[in-house]
């Protein structure tokens, strides 16, 4: 969930540039029922009157993801490029928001001036087109900020990577101060391969397969779209894109002139009747998303195509970590019909969108900067990357979340932690990841509900028993008897005994029953529940 | 949560034998508050009188996890070597159980008869001491159920693979009919390595540590504990075994003979005043466990010890797949602290306890069994393995959860599915998978949960308004307003016109506001929650 704030000016009253407004995906074990995850920008809206723009480097999710959601508190001019500000574009709306603070930027030399900032877009090679890195200049230096990148020299969609234009960043002016950088792939040693070198081995997977192909990969990564139908199409086969996300990014690219000479495909209705020997299925999913066309496909019937024992699934992609279960998980349901899974165990189906290590060091050397931040990844891969840069002799310094950097010196100095966090997009409303809410939830799914009600007469006398409803717990436990019916036991006892005092406390009476439900529970099923108690207390007419 | 069975006799009557009694562990998308899984029994409860006794191949949970849960249903004779007997004996004491029924046996040529079954367990090497095969005669031929098993030379603890022996067993009478084989590691296309190839990087690595160095493993892989305190003792550090497990595994390892030599060892009280350079921790919890001493340690303090910058943390283990998550945030909390993360990465200081797909292929022609049956694998390792048997001309056949299976002819038969499922531990109560416990739970996890309370008077009519609470869902939606309050307010006009024979109807009184409820919701917050309505009636004194 990208978003990196620059500022310039006098302490406190810098202006402000936004880089990316990005989500991340929640899960089970820590945030259960939310649909998507932002950064709480509570700090951005209390100084909104400073912000001079947003920028977006690219149309990844975890980079545009939260744009709908988030500019509407911003409500500043949002540049971008052609094919990046379409997507933005599609997201607001369909929120029913204005799209014209969107604006559509072409790379340098062209220079936008926010403020006192003045930045440039240069193209980089990522998974999606247009990934741009950021030239970001000001009175106290050039930075540049990467965005997400590798070096591809052949990049089947999109500029290949150019080190003169570089050289020339490094070298004009003062050269380059800063330098945030990408730091997902630190830790692979090997460089990375060029996107171009998948087409041989795709194509002899493909031509070599008998029954349906079918091949998942992230719907924004055109450039393997493209590779994967053409070598559907060497194979003889019909191509049929499947996946509202993936027509919609084809479309996208197309429009916006990213991509051109995409093979001819057929519609999900069509393809319904061509033999399946003759047709290649290029799907969504490829992370095991419950909706989308691999996990549909797993399940059964998807837009009337279902898989067959001798069909073959291919993920021409990497599981990204927390996301195995669920890709393990269909996997082996396409191994219970007999369809031959075909992964990226091999290397040779799936290049990575970012730079390995050596690639990130030839970045360094090309840039010269005098600091470097390092950015996107876990804390693990930042701290590593510093340390590369530190035995360089390059100033690193790591930013966590809510970190503020002084970077007019000569080393990155922590000046301020400002206080930060998560938002939640549950339902449509947008809450606080510590409101508590999630966290209730929690813990009704490792304990179970318990619910109590209590009937307190004009009198502030106990009107009947208690009543005690379970949601999420066994019946009966350990001593065989309902787990309800001994709970209302134990409130009968307590309600007869207690003084006229505690019934007539509120506090109390939410108190003491709550203890002794759990208490009960425990001695019966071994665990403490969640307890909700209403007291509802008749008034005298 | 391994549980096999074989039978044989007369169809519906055959004398059965069991093989292990595992478990599995639970996970917040499919068992959120659940303690432990294992087989569901039911259908070995119902045959109870036909069951000869239970073998126990080794010592792991998902081999012998369940059995304190599950005897006491079953309560047969239990045959195990010398280690696993003691871990199983430790089992059955906590809960409380006799022991008497553990039987402790030497390895062939030692026989034990079953029935009709002669039954001798074979050594074979896997990351626990003790683990065996099999050899399982019967009048229809010879079974050999290799449980878990590696191929190795030189396994630090334990037997060295011996082909002879194995040459022996697949000579004896008319050979093997069947093999029943481990499939973990069918897709790792190199042969695994040995034991013993750990000493020397480990030796390595942590004589060029500064800091403390802290290593985990799983707690039963004696041979990798011993080669770890080795290489801490050649650094000239003192060694400390952390957490519960460990220590009981290593003294229930030396004190039935099968862990000699193991360096000497200073208690956690000591550790504390030893400098931290000359000091290795050797702990629990390579899997990210909440409570084991490594995400302790990644948390603060753990027994008086906390990590500090310079320190070095080693994970010499694998990551099953599903952990990742919780592994990922401890790296990063250690990351944090200013912790070098080692981790299995260049395959330096971890090997797997599992035979790869080069050594399945040397078992199968070591044996030359009629029929191959793939054990121990997801879905996709089964198919896997019994497509390398079938190309070898060995009939093979996937055996799901529940397949019963008829081998004694030429090629393997499905002859019955037995309605078979998980049985949960949950707090101290044993729940059915299906029972709709845990569906609930993640129920309101994924929605939340109001609760509605109406009460009616001895005259069927509502007694004041009606209350709600809610749980899990944000206070306040689109409009601004009280969630609750709107949904109090939708009841209280519900109420107001419903018809008398709808307030008298309990099922309608439970629909009718349960559907209003998460109509306003679904209006206000975009989602529909679970509603639990309890309507109170007064009764006529």
């Amino acid at each position: 969930m990208n978003a990196y704030v620059y500022g310039y000016g006098p302490e406190g009253k810098e202006r402000l540039i936004v880089v990316d407004l990005g989500v991340t995906f929640p899960d089970m074990d820590t945030s259960p029922g939310v649909d998507v995850i932002m950064a709480d920008t509570a700090w951005l809206e209390a100084n909104a009157k400073r912000i001079e723009a947003i920028f977006i480097t690219h149309a990844h999710e975890d980079h545009i993801g939260a744009l709908a959601h988030l500019w509407p508190k911003l409500k500043k001019t949002v540049y971008a490029r052609k094919f990046t500000a379409r997507i933005g574009a599609l997201k607001l709306e369909e929120a029913g928001l204005p799209t014209d603070a969107l604006k559509v930027v072409e790379p340098r030399p062209k220079l936008i001036e926010a403020g006192p900032f003045k930045v440039q877009f240069v193209p980089l090679s990522h998974s999606i087109p247009e990934s741009s890195a950021l030239i970001i200049d000001t009175p106290a230096g050039r930075i540049v900020h990467t965005g997400d990148f590798k070096l591809d020299g052949a990049p089947i969609v999109g500029e290949p990577f150019d080190p003169l234009v570089w050289h020339e960043i490094a070298h004009e002016g003062a050269g380059v101060k800063v330098l945030t950088c990408d730091s997902t792939n630190v830790f692979t040693p090997q460089p990375g391969r060029s996107e171009s070198t998948l087409a041989e081995p795709l194509k002899e997977l493909i031509a070599g397969r008998k029954g349906m192909v079918v091949a998942t990969t992230f719907a924004s990564n055109v450039a393997r779209l493209k590779t994967l139908a053409e070598a559907g199409r060497a194979a003889g086969r019909s191509v049929c894109l499947m996946g509202r996300a993936m027509r919609r990014m084809v479309s996208a690219a197309e429009e916006t002139g990213v991509l051109t000479g995409f093979p001819g495909t057929v519609s999900p209705e069509d393809a319904a009747d061509i033999p399946r020997e003759n047709l290649m299925l290029i799907v969504t999913g490829s992370q095991g998303e419950r909706r989308a066309a691999t996990a549909q496909l797993s399940r059964g019937k998807y837009l009337g195509i279902s898989m067959k024992e001798g069909d073959s699934f291919l993920f021409s992609s990497r599981t990204i970590p927390g996301n195995e279960r669920d890709v393990i998980r269909i996997m082996n349901a396409f191994s219970e019909m007999g369809v031959d899974v075909i992964d990226d165990r091999g290397g040779l189906y799936h290049v990575s969108g970012h730079a390995n290590r050596p690639d990130l060091e030839a970045v360094h050397d090309l840039l010269r900067p005098k600091m470097l931040i390092p950015m996107h990844g876990e804390h693990r891969h930042l701290r590593e990357h510093a340390k590369i840069g530190s035995e360089k002799g390059i100033a690193s310094e790591i930013a966590t979340n809510g970190t503020m950097l002084d970077l007019t010196g000569t080393v990155p100095k922590v000046v301020e932690y400002i206080e930060t966090g998560r938002t939640y997009l549950d339902g449509n409303v947008l809450i606080g990841a510590l409101d508590g809410v999630v966290r209730d939830r929690i813990r009704m799914a490792l304990n179970g509900h318990v619910l109590i009600t209590v009937i307190i007469d004009e009198d502030d006398l106990p009107l009947g028993e208690a009543w005690v409803e379970l949601m999420g717990l066994p019946e009966r436990g350990r001593s065989g008897a309902s787990l309800a019916q001994l709970i209302e036991d134990e409130l009968s006892g307590f309600l007869e005994h207690a003084p006229d005092k505690v019934i007539a406390n509120d506090d109390k009476m939410d108190e003491a029953p709550r203890r002794a439900a759990r208490q009960v529970a425990m001695e019966e099923i071994g665990k403490k529940p969640e307890v909700t108690v209403v007291v509802s207390r008749l008034l005298a007419d």
